[in-house]
Formats: structure tokens, C-alpha cells, sequence
């Protein structure tokens, strides 16, 4: 699907962010460590910077999604760029103009960085390739492709907690089949070198290829959570069980709702992960969720910081103070 | 409902503006005297200013309202923040989410002040009690309960056109029962030592326990402007006719409509107010909306330099130069 | 409609921009040289300028246009101007307010310039009348009356491509009854001094009133093309066809249809416009809107150079090196 798209230039920098594939080890890591310069500690604002004065960052989203706009505008706009909001449903679609002309019109207003949210997977990719030269482009979130961003502001919040990524065993619990996180999330912790990445899913709910993917599979979730380091819920997108792939909640919720009695077959400092929105009772327990190995609301405050780094990489203007 | 929260900090210094209660006539005008600095001279437009420079100002939109929505935006730009407009519509409760998880994602996202407008009363302090050490609400409208910077810029025009509020008589016209508006009115007047604050209301419109909130009451238009100072009018929601509390526009504007005629009963240099939209011809008459007394615009003006007080304020940024 | 109306001040300099009717050929020639000042050279971006910092522009779109919107956006930011976005359909009309009252609202609230697009021919020139000393009014398309700042840009393109507009011979193709494009573009042509001004349509989109325009009228697109230097397609409204106007988009394009073959009988550097977005196959086909001789992409580039040249001389900014 990428196949024509390089996402870094010839010196190995940034250009575009569209999925985990294709990264080394160094270059996610050099993510994170950008992210780091950005991070707030704990009880203190991220700063505003001026790194991308002058900069038009256009929101380009064809699928609503307040929340992760929202992120990226924040992200943007503590970077000092100016922000464009284009939904396109709204929009010159609407008017029967094809896809790629609209993309066209939309370029030739000269944006420096275009954030693409598509329902269909591998739109991003397509944008990317039709962008013009020196035009960014990062993906935040296509169809049941990737969700990049998303990954990586994970592994920023695993990389604070744990420190060294080598010898940790991390399970994804859920929908695995419908998820553009999770195929992300796998590629950049195998990526990142984890011990042992297992998944926990539903026979309904796995891919067919699961087990190509480089990851344990488990259906059993007292079984998979067994002395884990890290576990990441997925959200269970409701729609799914109207269409016959699940019963009902109750009844996943019995089989694989994270409840407390269940974190303890984990390692005892496990951290609990989950991209949100959570429905409590559903995939998760309020009581795990509000308790003490969760980290829920930390990832969404380092989702600022982690896209802060990929649009200022990929605009070739970093703080520079981040550590090598 | 809001005996947990403290609007101050313990130097008496605003944290958040979430109703009029609670406040000191010293406070209350310390935020007129602020809005001094930052209102604008006839003719001459408010000047942008590095106040809030860096802050981030985040639109927590519940329900839509436009202009009030705009009025804060533009308020938050003239002080040089930055400003996320946030509507949860359309947004995460619409995945199932609960109002606290949703407002905590939005939180670790880091703003510096929520704006808040929400349809249920007390909805601004339940946010302000969850919200992070540092981040100031500012409650944009609670249901029935309050709008406290609506009451506010009523007592800046009030002041600029009257001066000293001691000897004032005042009279609310109109929907007491179902307006926000007209309690935090009641409320700042009183606060402030106007000589009398009198309500004038059909019956229908009246809350049980308007005798207690300290003001007269009168169901006689004519007899209630009796030499008063300052007449209050209150917007009419056209959905109450529909509820049987009122029998038509027309009659409603034949006993409680301001007209030039009635507008005799009041003090010579009365001035007409109205927090607007106005409905022609159902609580005023077009000549009185447009004619000499009225300082309906003005009001629309001196609300966005109220507001950047407010705002400026809470977050510890004030220009400095206001007089004591 | 605009005869109270002056569009600039005692001493020539721009107040408002509604229409091109009124103005001389040096003062759109200098709309056009001030836009070269901000026009991008080919593969840079459009550099942000602090020409506006401090300025407060407000979109009041009556009527929804993502695009249109979006460039003014781009433009009033990269002029440094903060941007208030007001989409009075969900605003205070629904709540039963007159327009005039709106207007005033929103006026109060300090604007320096509105930019207004508006279904009804004449709007524009109704806000302007209205609007306080020192705020300026930008028309973003009125009804069927004018679009100015698209024609400017037209204009800008054939002056970037072809130099002097003296000799040119221009058609504009299409339904020129219903386009306040095609109005405003006749008008800049003939101010700007061309040689030649067809209009190529059927006779049913053709408005009674053509000739008396100054422009030479067609029915046949083989014979109107001949020998021509420029042609506008003007986009086709599919609305038309259900109201019986037109067969089909079929046989229009038998017709009307733009075609490498028809495009022959142009003169051999003829360039083709279209204002977007464009329905293949119906008003032009794609190996003509693709080709060489197209320029509908740079339109929309230097649409952005146009509308900054047109705000900031509204607001008496302009950078001072564009050359007289």
C-alpha cells in the first residue's frame, strides 16, 4: 500500500508520519525522546513554544472525530502554528467533485502539513502521495489501517513507566480485528523490542493473519494476562454486536472485562492502558479504571506532547534540547 | 450546590467566575474597574493586548450558543490566548462516555480555563470541582441557575451610563422564572447597594420564591416603572406560549410590552437594557429598542471587556492599571 | 443597489470591496501589483506577514462554503489577523431576531472587517450601509450579483500568464445567468481594457440583459472559441437541470463540453480557468482540465495572494513594495 512513499528524506529525517511500518528502533526512539523535551511534569502546563511560527497546519478530517482534532489543533497551536479546520463531509464532496480534485484544491491553498482522518484505510498514503514537495503529512487514523500517533503516544506512556522496553511482556485485550490502534501499537512494540507482545481477543474479533503479526495469541484472558507488564484494553466499538459478532455487553464483560480480581494474575506493577472513550462495565471495571495501575488520563496528556514531536519533526524544526 | 467550591484563592484573588453568590461588593467591583481598562472608547476599537499570551482557552460548549460562544473567543483573542472551541455534542457522550470521563480527557489535555455552557444547572461548579489545580472555569450559562458575566457586563453598562449604583431603583420585566439572567442580576444589584431592585412579572412567570431574593414585586408594568433608573428587560422564550404559561405574543406584548408610552412611568434619563436577542414587538416595541434610552449595543460592546476581565483575571494576568 | 455605498474613501484608498463596478483601472491594477507583493513564487509558500497583527476579521457565511471560507481564513492568518468564524444559520436568526439586529449584534462586538457571503443579491452592500465607521466589508458572494474577489483573481492569473490585457480576446463559458462570477469577471475585463469579451452559452442560461454587458454573445462554443487567448469555464449548477433548463449533463457536454479537440480552435497559447469545483465530463473534460494548457490549480493558489492584497488594503496595511 505504501510501497511509493518514503516517510523520511535521504538523511533519514521526518517527512511524513502515515504508519509504524517502515521506522527503525533509532527512529521511534527519537520520537519519544522529542516527545520527552515537550512533556509536562507532573502538575505543570506544557509550555507554549515558537518552533512552528509562521507554519499553516490544516486539519483535513473526512470522518468526525472532536477528541483527536482537538488534540492535534492544542498540539498545534502550542507549537505556534496556525490551524486550519477543513471538514470535508461538509464540503466540496458534497458537490460531486472527486476525491483527488478536492485534495488538489485543498493543496494548492498551501498548507504546510496536512492531518488526515479517513474511514477508508490507506487514504492518508494516497493524500501523502499526491501532496506537493516539502508538504507533511501525518496520519490520524485511516480506516482499519493505522492510527501511528495514537501507537506511539502508548509507548511514550510505557517508555515513563517502565523505562526500558527489552525484557517486558505487554497484552492487547479486545477488538483486535476492527482496530487500527492495535495493528499499530504491535508493529512499534515489536519495533521497540519487547520481550513478548500477546494478544486477547474473541475468535470473532481476531484477524485471520493474527498470528503472522509476530504475537502470541490468546482467547483465554486470565491465561494471557498471566505475569504481563503492560496491558492495553481496546475499545469495543458497540456496533459490533448488532451485527452479530458479539452477544451482548454482560456477557463479554463476563469473558473479558478487565476487573480487579483478574489484574492480579498480571505482574504486580502492571500498568493499565486504554485509548479511550472507555465504557465502564464493557471491556473495562470502574474500579480498574479509576485504580491505581491505570493510566488512562496520563496517555491522553501525553498524546499532546507525542504529536508535538511528530509535526515539529516533521516540519524539520526540533527544540534540539532533546536528548540523543 | 456550590458550598465546596471557592471562587477565590485564599488572597481573595478570582479563580473561578461561576456565580454571583459568594462575592464581596469590593470584588465585584474590582472586575468592573478592570473591564475599565479594556473597554473601549466611543468609536475606538479595544486594542489586543499579550495578557494571555500562551494561555490556552478551551470552549466547553454543551449547548450551542453562538454569540455567547463568540463574545468569549473573541474575548480570550483580544487577550492573545489561544482558543480551542470544544463542542461535546457532537463529541465523545455521543460514544457512550460519561460526563466525568469525558471532562477528565479533556482536562489531561492540559487547558488553562474551560468556558463552560451547559444545559443543566450547577453544571459549571460540578466542573469546576473536578477540575486540576491552576484551571479556572468560567460558567457561560447553567440552565436556570446563573450567568454571571450576562449579570456582569449589565452592572459595567449600568455604572458607565449611572455611576454611583447607591441611589439607583431597578426593574427586571419579564420571564424571572426560567432566566439565568435575571437571578444573577438580582443578585450582583444587591450586592452592589442599589436603593431598590423590583421584579415585574405575570404571576405565571414568577419563581415561588422570588420575595426572598430581596426585591419588590409587581405584576403592573405601568406601576413597577415608577420612577425608576433602569429597566432590565428580560428576553421572552417563545417555547413558554407553547407550555400554556402565556396566551400570545400579542396579549403578552399588551401588558408587558415596553413601549415609549409606559417608558414615561420611569425616571427621565432612564436607560432600557436588554441582554438580546430582542423579540420586536412582544417585550418591546421597536421605538424603545431603537430609540434614545436604549443601550442595548452597548451592552453587546462592554460584554467583551467585562469578559477579558473576568478571564484575565482568573488567570492571574491583569493589566495592572486599573484604579483601585 | 450600491449607490449610497462608496467602496473607497475620499482619497482613493479601499474600504470596502463589493463589487467591481465603481472602480477604475488603476485601482484594480493595484488590487493586482499589491497581490503580486504577496504572491508565492512557484514551489515557495506564501510567507506569513504581521501586516494585520492585532486586527479582528469575523466570517459571517449566511450561507455554507467550506472553500470560500478557507481561503479567507488562510488569508487574514497569514496576514497575522486573529479570525472569528460566525455561521449565522445556527445562530441568532433561528432564534426569531430581524437581520438588522444580528448585524448590529455582531458589530458591537468589534469587528474590524466582516467577510460575508450571503444568498441574497445585495446583502453585502446592506451590511456595509449598516456597519460602523472603520470596519470594512469584504463580499464572499452575494446571490447572483457579484463575487469580486473571485474575479480579481481571475484577473490575476491571465495578468500572470499573459502580461498586458490590452490585446486579449476572453470568452467565459456556461451558465452565465445564474454565476455571479461570470458578472464580476465581465466587468473587471472590460475596466481592465481587454480586447474582446465572449459569452458562450445556451440561450436558456443566457440572461436577457447580455448584450447590453459589452460583451459579444455565442451560442456555438466551436465558433465563440476561435482565435480566443483566454477561456473561463464557468461551473454548472446540476440544480439547473432538475428545473428543466438543461437536458442532461450528457448532451450538455455535446454541446458545451470543453474537449482537447474543441480547445484546437483557441489561439495556440490559450490558457482555461474554471473557478472550481468542476464536474468532469459535464462542463470540461479531464484531459483538458489536466493538461497543459489548464490553470484551474494556480487560481486557487493565487486566490490566497488576491484576497490577503484585498484585506490588508482595506485595512490600510499594505506592504509598500508593490510596485506602482
Amino acid at each position: 500500500m505504501n510501497s511509493q512513499i518514503r516517510q523520511t528524506d535521504s538523511q533519514g529525517r521526518l517527512r511524513h508520519f502515515l504508519s509504524i511500518e517502515g521506522f527503525r528502533r533509532e527512529q521511534l526512539e527519537q520520537i519519544l525522546d522529542t516527545a520527552e523535551s515537550f512533556a509536562m511534569l507532573p502538575g505543570r502546563q506544557v509550555k507554549k513554544v515558537p518552533l512552528l511560527r509562521g507554519k499553516i497546519i490544516t486539519n483535513l478530517f473526512f470522518e468526525n472525530s472532536t477528541r483527536t482534532r482537538t488534540t492535534f489543533e492544542l498540539a498545534a497551536k502550542l507549537l505556534s502554528a496556525d490551524v486550519i479546520n477543513f471538514n470535508v463531509n461538509v464540503s466540496a464532496t458534497a458537490k460531486g467533485e472527486t476525491l483527488l480534485d478536492t485534495l488538489r484544491n485543498i493543496e494548492a491553498m498551501h498548507s504546510d502539513m496536512f492531518v488526515v482522518r479517513h474511514q477508508a484505510s490507506g487514504a492518508a498514503h494516497f493524500i501523502a502521495r499526491h501532496a506537493a514537495p516539502g508538504v507533511s503529512v501525518i496520519n490520524a487514523g485511516d480506516g482499519r489501517h493505522a492510527h501511528p500517533t495514537q501507537a506511539m503516544l502508548d509507548m511514550f506512556t510505557i517508555r515513563r513507566h517502565k523505562g526500558d522496553f527489552t525484557p517486558l511482556r505487554v497484552a492487547i485485550v479486545g477488538d483486535i480485528q476492527h482496530s487500527r490502534v492495535a495493528r499499530s501499537q504491535i508493529m512499534a512494540l515489536n519495533t521497540l523490542g519487547v520481550s513478548e507482545v500477546r494478544v486477547i481477543a474473541p475468535r470473532t474479533l481476531l484477524p485471520a493473519e493474527a498470528r503472522t503479526l509476530g504475537v502470541h495469541v490468546y482467547h483465554n484472558l486470565e491465561q494471557g494476562l498471566e505475569d504481563v507488564d503492560v496491558i492495553i484494553m481496546l475499545r469495543l466499538q458497540k456496533e459490533r454486536m448488532e451485527h452479530a459478532l458479539l452477544p451482548s455487553e454482560h456477557e463479554y464483560f463476563q469473558l473479558y472485562g478487565l476487573t480487579t480480581e483478574r489484574l492480579r494474575r498480571a505482574g504486580p506493577d502492571a500498568i493499565v492502558m486504554h485509548p479511550g472513550p472507555i465504557n465502564r462495565g464493557v471491556e473495562i471495571a470502574s474500579e480498574v479504571a479509576d485504580g491505581p495501575q491505570s493510566v488512562i488520563l496520563q496517555q491522553v496528556s501525553y498524546g499532546i506532547a507525542v504529536r508535538m514531536a511528530v509535526m515539529s519533526m516533521a516540519l524539520g524544526a526540533t527544540a534540539g534540547e532533546a536528548p540523543s
